[in-house]
């Protein structure tokens, strides 16, 4: 088996994140080295014959033919670059079809219908999200607190700021947090601030020999990092989480994707459509 | 046609947020109402006969079979899913053995192979890269600049902050942002801090109207937000822009990840797997 990556063209008419996304975890599924190329915004005749070419080329220079995912809406973009030498996966297609037999009427065809569209409400909602969460990093700020949708809590180095960001930048939730410091644990208390809005807060936590890891990476040697002062603080917050019943998770070996999930599920069992 | 909107389920051994994205995209095609909700983590036979009921509850008290796309990866698991009453859209399976026919290979059939992975490299510099995003927001620092794989320039509210962010949250890119003020402009001359980096600068501008709008939600009435002051600033952004041959583009009417999207096709010829 050659050790040289197979080419993966990613052709979309927007940006093709999603599509990037998505085949990465399918080739997950698969020993095998991959090279992802992602052609964006081929939203027109001559920009898919542009395309055609380039993965022709790459098809005859090293005689494999390219795997190539499409989300092409257009028709006759698609049926232009359908003809390309390759093994094709069409992301579109494949399911406008069914769906439109089992829901009984046609798909328009309309390119730039996604959600992401600058001019929504749910777009702003998202860019005033992303303000509110970085205004509030960190416990910067405990102004407009009533208006978080969440207050994340938990030691240094636990997961809080790319969680909150995350929660903005892809559900638009107002996310502020708070760090869990050496003064909270004497005092055997949450952060007064916090206090009034109790019911907004979800805590993180950490394994101490992680946290003791990440922490040694920004500040090797520091008391701050030493694997007791971990197990302390680790210990106090988690104690004071369950004494508030907070609800808390580990983001030991979580990606933000999968702390965000759970968090959503916890915080937002109503809201079941984030 | 009733108004009440169709039940979509997303079902996934991870967290579905991938699928979540593209079944929007997808279902976007529709001009009809849905309500989309998400089933992470579904990754045990007991989770997925919990699903399959809820499903068929769904289906039941609706009258109406809902969409249910999967992405589930083990065999089992997805056998019963694709059991429950309902138009399946099987993203795994779909795509996995046209795929394997073409490679010659089985795939791994493995849950969590996936690049958002906590422990990986990848994973660790996606991280890094938000710490330096955030650091580097705003020209709040000017320290490591040569760390950057982007600095962004651009008037205040051009939209340099949340694509940075974006930049470093999905393709882990250490990105800093510079606002261009009245000062610069005066001097007609890019930030001091920012000339040794000049390879670097890639410059937002944005139609001065719009800008006009944005100012004024954050400051009503006030001189930053006035339209001749916003014509005035863009003017001089973009002309400096052009003095100092910066790449640039406007983000009028764009959304984060065309941003992104078009930054990266220019800072990244080379680099196209971005």
């Amino acid at each position: 088996m050659s050790s040289k990556p197979r080419i993966v063209f990613i052709v979309s008419d927007g940006t093709g994140i999603t599509a990037e996304t998505f085949s990465q975890s399918i080739l997950a599924q698969f020993e095998l080295p991959f090279r992802q190329i992602r052609m964006p915004f081929i939203n027109t005749v001559d920009k898919a014959h542009q395309a055609v070419r380039e993965i022709n080329e790459y098809a005859k220079s090293s005689g494999l033919e390219p795997i190539v995912f499409t989300t092409l809406v257009d028709s006759e973009v698609n049926a232009i670059v359908s003809e390309a030498n390759c093994v094709m996966m069409d992301m579109f297609q494949t399911f406008i079809v069914p769906l439109e037999q089992a829901l009984g009427v046609k798909s328009t065809h309309a390119i730039g219908r996604f959600h992401n569209n600058a001019d929504t409400e749910s777009y702003k909602n998202r860019i005033e999200a992303i303000n509110f969460s970085l205004a509030h990093d960190d416990g910067q700020s405990n102004q407009n607190l009533a208006d978080a949708d969440v207050i994340l809590v938990g030691v240094s180095r636990s997961g809080k700021t790319p969680t909150s960001l995350y929660l903005a930048m892809q559900y638009g939730l107002k996310s502020a947090n708070y760090p869990l410091i050496p003064d909270d644990f004497e005092r055997n208390q949450m952060p007064s601030d916090l206090m009034p809005f109790r019911k907004k807060l979800f805590g993180l936590t950490i394994d101490p020999m992680r946290l003791s890891e990440i922490r040694n990476e920004r500040r090797p040697g520091s008391n701050y990092a030493k694997i007791e002062n971990c197990r302390y603080e680790v210990s106090a917050a988690e104690a004071m989480m369950r004494k508030q019943a907070i609800p808390w998770l580990s983001t030991t070996n979580k990606s933000i994707e999968e702390i965000a999930t759970t968090i959503l599920q916890e915080i937002n069992p109503d809201r079941s459509n984030y």
